[in-house]
């Protein structure tokens, strides 16, 4: 096998990659991706991603459990947000969540539109899902969901972590992969200290979310992989 | 002075920035801006920037040098490829030359559109370049050419060298900043060698082109930093 991986820096890169025959990994560390797969791996039976906090108001009235924020605070009316410490087995267990979430939705539509499998990485399932990856026949797309089209530090780092892990079973790495990598070999040892090199730690401090992001650079808590079925998330079979 | 600097690092993302208040460095390390600072640097009187070997027919019959290449080789018919060793005082002094350099003229009319002011960037005028942003009073917005509207190595290591001389000078500073300048002090010592890291590396090794690579890595060789003026690049007046 001579397979690829290679890192998409943002959504609006995604266009020149040619993904039809790879699987693509969405990744929108703080904290839609590390809250679903807690949420998946807690036991929800699926969780529905939508952009918008209108858009939960499709789901309305089918016994779903709303998960909205606006400016950190659950949109009232809604059962909770986006922390991933709502997402524990007493609250999700058997439900099916619509989860607002603006940069990872995106990211999830566009890939699943040509991706041979669209699946959710986080530090939570670093291992599971590299151990999965592994063993496909397929090349692999990191899509750093970002801040709004642009670069942002996190999810850079964890696609590097990927990529760590991963060195010996692919051959063709793009020059985003080398940066990802580098960054999180320099960074992995304290990667908490190192976001607050981001322009997003001002907005991070005041979401008043530490320890979200404190549970969110966490490593192997989890062993489930979401992957990406028509409009829901649920547990991929392994 | 409450300054903004960002990293671009493709052009195909250049639509997120604000730019009508910056100053924006073009950066396209191999070996567009090498070449054109060391041009400008030794006395052409303007450098003509265009996408595809037949937009320099738009220019023949008035005297100036044409310089393209097409898979390495210099174009039958033109004047030279764009190899630095080309742009030599004896070669270019009181000159004007059309270049070929598909990433760079394309990342150069992007900017021009909304820009308070596009510069040209190498590492052969890395310290120039610097003295002056330090003293102008706007924000800057340092656009990696990229390869095909992609992500590539050698453009953010000198946007990152760029960021590491001026980080004093500058209070706000994006993600993309922090990654490329950390790239760039793990790199400096030796980017030759980092560089081999990069997908281009066998790109570039089958171009064999290793001098011109090796050159355009030189630091503070050239004095001149290149403005663009209408469809020119000429020496800014310091």
């Amino acid at each position: 096998m001579s397979r690829t991986i290679e890192v998409c820096l943002t959504p609006a890169l995604l266009h020149l990659y040619a993904i039809e025959n790879s699987i693509v990994v969405i990744i929108d560390i703080l904290r839609a991706t590390s809250s679903i797969t807690y949420g998946i791996d807690n036991g929800a039976a699926a969780i529905i991603p939508v952009e918008h906090v209108e858009d939960c108001l499709n789901y309305a009235d089918r016994g779903f459990l709303l998960a909205a924020e606006r400016n950190g605070e659950v949109v009232t009316g809604y059962d909770f947000g986006n922390s991933p410490f709502s997402y524990v087995k007493d609250k999700v267990e058997g439900k099916t969540i619509v989860l607002t979430t603006t940069n990872g939705t995106k990211a999830m539509r566009m890939a699943q539109k040509r991706a041979h499998q669209v699946v959710v990485g986080s530090f939570l399932n670093l291992g599971s899902l590299c151990d999965w990856l592994k063993v496909q026949d397929k090349d692999v797309l990191l899509l750093c969901a970002g801040w709004k089209d642009k670069f942002n530090l996190e999810d850079t780092l964890f696609a590097g972590a990927i990529v760590h892990k991963l060195r010996k079973d692919f051959v063709h790495f793009d020059d985003s992969c080398v940066a990802a990598e580098d960054m999180y070999v320099m960074a992995k040892d304290d990667l908490r200290t190192y976001l607050h090199k981001s322009s997003h730690s001002h907005r991070l401090a005041q979401l008043n979310i530490e320890e979200d992001v404190q549970f969110c650079l966490k490593l192997d808590l989890c062993k489930a992989i979401p992957v990406l079925e028509e409009d829901q998330l649920v547990r991929l079979a392994i």
